[in-house]
């Protein structure tokens, strides 16, 4: 097989991330967000925030967080609030890298399966930044949509706090998102930890 | 407004490409696509086929592709074989570009429009390459979903030839695109002009 064929053949089985569905909504609230919606927006707002980060390669954030998902296609999503699934998702996605991006040719995947790894340390500063827009987007998503999945899983704010604390390293939009959490403890839309 | 107010406010706006519907079908041909997983799989294909292009700044196509289409959130999608629609398409995205870009801080506002104008009037290597993605997409697309939005809109071998006559720059694609028009041919997926 040329190296077209087999490029052509993972730009078509990457197709399957438009159909699986993650827990937060779109910011209507009309329905649930899928991973390929979700990448284009982790790009978009890669580009938007640059101005805010330092010393970061932005074609590398942009490349990590289009491709930082199609494991998904074999592993499925699993929620950040999944304790059980959250067990043995590295190792499920491990296996899915391996079968996905050895469909390129053998140099661009392991380009990109390298990059994917590099998000998923998350130490480097492409990966940080990378993985605070992956953590930030569907807490846009839930503000947007009224803590629609938020009401629906019984988040508590003490759990919102954990999954965004890396966000602390961009002072900017960590006051931004304390605001935020402020208001939807206010409207109810996430449980006070002190009530559970 | 603080500059990221601004680009908060634009990163929620653009969420409205996810209800654009285009009239071509996901791969697997369940339902029509929309605009923002139609611009994340024209951004991976730029990242996947690149080292088949020469003086691309691969950096700047993805850009392009991740923002080409925001301007049908005023505009909506006009589709490439509607010749009615595409008389007045050109004013409708200008003024469409105008509000939305104007959402940003001034300068950030103006680098994606001028990005956009470029994508548009798609002179420029980069433009050239965007463009030729943007019509690879969907052709690949109704392949995979057997011709399915082909069929419903009666789409001849021609109309498709004069749409795609852009990828004929890049041999590599066109040999593979040729093939696939004469197999869609066989199958009857598109309608043969010598009959009409």
């Amino acid at each position: 097989m040329t190296d077209i064929d087999k490029q052509l053949q993972f730009i078509i089985e990457i197709d399957k991330v438009k159909n699986i569905f993650r827990r937060n909504y779109i910011a209507d609230g009309s329905r649930n967000e899928n991973v390929a919606e979700h990448s284009w927006h982790l790009a978009a707002m890669a580009i938007i925030l640059e101005p805010h980060v330092e010393k970061v390669n932005i074609l590398k954030v942009i490349k990590m967080v289009i491709i930082h998902d199609i494991v998904e296609i074999d592993a499925g999503d699993t929620y950040i609030h999944d304790k059980e699934g959250l067990k043995d998702k590295k190792q499920r996605e491990e296996q899915a890298a391996k079968r996905i991006f050895s469909m390129l040719p053998e140099d661009q995947g392991k380009e990109l399966r390298d990059l994917w790894h590099e998000f998923e340390t998350g130490e480097s500063n492409n990966a940080q930044f990378a993985n605070v827009l992956d953590r930030l987007h569907p807490f846009l998503m839930h503000i947007e949509s009224k803590g629609k999945a938020w009401i629906e899983n019984n988040i508590s704010v003490k759990q919102v706090y954990e999954v965004m604390s890396s966000v602390e390293k961009f002072p900017r939009l960590w006051e931004y998102l304390t605001q935020k959490i402020s208001i939807a403890c206010e409207k109810g839309w996430l449980q006070n930890d002190e009530k559970i």
